[in-house]
């Protein structure tokens, strides 16, 4: 894919996940794929989002920067959302919050096939 | 700047922060560099990587992936490193950490002149 299309093929990736149209994952997800060095597999990384979504209900993911240099994507995500109860170890419990991802795809035969992605937590908990 | 140039230019900075050429930086770093939101200048700029190798003496900088998409580079980059006291807020004390950060750039006039960076503090938690 060259920049164009990798760009394009990330925002229908968003787009699905703002959609919760996990069924049409698999068109942007690789059935081996691996998240912050852990092979979990399409089902593994459904699995995660579904787990995201029961644990933020509004999750909307906004993309704030996006560059793309073939077969890499990086994105700066912003979240700006209502955990209704534990996140990432800290009880938010309906309390509103913004916080940030930065996060690397690489893709290969046109899905994600490695992601490496930091949560900026330290916020969170500073907003606690 | 193209994006060949970008990341030599990119390259050239990570490389002026290993030889802790401090006042070669302003070839790399705008006057007016922004750091996650708030503009501290070059200036400033200076006086926190002089404190983050005050904080790590062995810190060294080394990129596991580059992506340019001018004016935009991302990088994730990796630390292998000994913080002799606290580091963020943590007592690491001499302990060996493994940890990483993942950061936007945004390039002006062929210099940074934004910072947009997540440290995965979890991590080094998670370690001590």
């Amino acid at each position: 894919m060259d920049r164009d299309a990798l760009r394009k093929t990330y925002r229908g990736y968003i787009d699905c996940l703002n959609a919760r149209d996990w069924q049409r994952l698999d068109r942007f997800v690789g059935a081996a794929v691996r998240y912050n060095g852990a092979v979990i597999g399409l089902e593994g990384y459904r699995a995660m989002l579904r787990a995201d979504v029961a644990a933020i209900p509004d999750l909307r993911f906004e993309i704030a920067t996006l560059v793309a240099d073939p077969p890499v994507v990086a994105s700066r995500l912003l979240f700006d959302c209502t955990p209704v109860g534990m996140l990432f170890g800290l009880p938010v419990n309906g309390r509103h919050l913004h916080f940030e991802e930065n996060v690397f795809y690489t893709f290969a035969d046109g899905r994600i096939d490695d992601v490496r992605s930091i949560i900026d937590k330290a916020a969170i908990a500073a907003q606690l």
